[in-house]
């Protein structure tokens, strides 16, 4: 693995550190059972992942200023219900609101802790995720991840794939685009970062989308390092 | 103590949590002892220091956009020199960007690293400064820091005792200003915070600008929470 120079590992979050898809899916189960029973838990945390590209596409094209990402989640969980049957004027807004801070409570994959702390002796470890902070900071402080600090697109103003999100980052940390290491389980998120000069380091996360997924699943880019797990990245990288 | 409510303790840094004084002056000796024999380091420390304020005071006002305290730092560091013999443009950059990095290496007082570890079991903990993020974050790293984030004047693009630099800390965190509480060794900061609906704790530190300092001594209003360390904070707040 070639990551000579680097001195900074910033992590997509979502599907590469955290398990969003069981997570939401665990923290709406109560909800759906009393609004809507009978549905698919797993069902409604993809269906509201689905409008999580298209409400950022919204900032990324300049249609609104930059939102964070809580609001965006907040809008997309009123517009996802009428899909399962629920109508969101019927439903009390502070259920809505705890309902909303489902992505604060992800679960860790289960390398995910012990991979971080590793590579934490040697880099500075942060996330570089579209999540804002205050969400990064209570998925870390429950779950124990052991972030440097926390980066991202509320810190850069500027969501993935944005170039922005890349080198607002490396500007931040005060390093040049090649110091910094985006690590991640999807293609596209490290195809957008080597265009700005990142290194890359591939984790797939063959589970993410849940049993016959189908994308993500081997590299397709000779990535600057490819490792099965964060603790094989950890290895892989002499620690 | 009453802190009913509030859920994050916010930390003034440079002088409440690190002894800057002393640390910048253990920094800078060896380059003292190379372009200017006979300087007293601590006395360099202060002359730096006494720069801080007009320089951050350019960004207040609206002079000049907001620009990190690194680079400030940095240009306090060139004109600060020929008070002490020394002419900037006869020492390498790199020597001066690597005493620049002073600041990135200071010490917490004795009772900081206990301390906060404490206040973390119930309050997100984080920096409130103006020092940049990639300062805030080495210094954490080498000194256990243990901030659950990393805010300040680089998340919120505004300098203290600004209001802005207050507020959007509050609105980063998804609170109302009253779940926030500053702990600080500075009244004036302490103020401004509480001018803006933060919560307040003093915590004094009356050797930060060495022997023989004046000011700061004692709380200059009833703040929220008063203690003399962070451990006593702690215990005072049950914890």
């Amino acid at each position: 693995m070639a990551l000579d120079g680097v001195r900074a590992l910033v992590f997509d979050v979502f599907g590469t550190v955290v398990d969003w898809r069981s997570g939401v899916a665990r923290e709406a189960a109560p909800f759906l059972a009393r609004h809507a029973p009978g549905t698919d838990p797993a069902a409604f945390a993809d269906a509201w992942r689905r409008r999580y590209q298209p409400a950022m596409e919204a900032v990324r094209s300049g249609q609104r200023p930059f939102t964070r990402l809580d609001v965006l989640h907040r809008e997309n969980l009123e517009a996802v219900l009428p899909d399962f049957g629920i109508d969101p004027v019927r439903v009390e807004a502070a259920e809505l609101d705890e309902l909303n801070l489902a992505w604060h409570r992800l679960d860790p994959w289960p390398d995910s802790v012990a991979g971080l702390t590793r590579l934490k002796a040697r880099y500075i470890i942060a996330p570089l995720s579209n999540g804002n902070i205050i969400l990064m900071t209570d998925m870390a402080k429950r779950a124990g991840l052991p972030w440097d600090c926390i980066l991202g697109a509320e810190v850069a103003r500027a969501y993935k794939p944005s170039p922005e999100a890349y080198l607002r980052t490396a500007e931040v940390l005060a390093m040049r685009p090649e110091e910094v290491c985006l690590v991640a389980a999807h293609n596209g998120d490290l195809a957008a970062a080597r265009r700005c000069g990142l290194r890359t380091a591939f984790v797939p996360r063959p589970t993410e989308h849940g049993p016959g997924q189908a994308k993500d699943l081997s590299p397709a880019e000779e990535w600057d390092a490819v490792a099965p797990d964060f603790g094989a990245l950890a290895a892989g990288l002499g620690l």
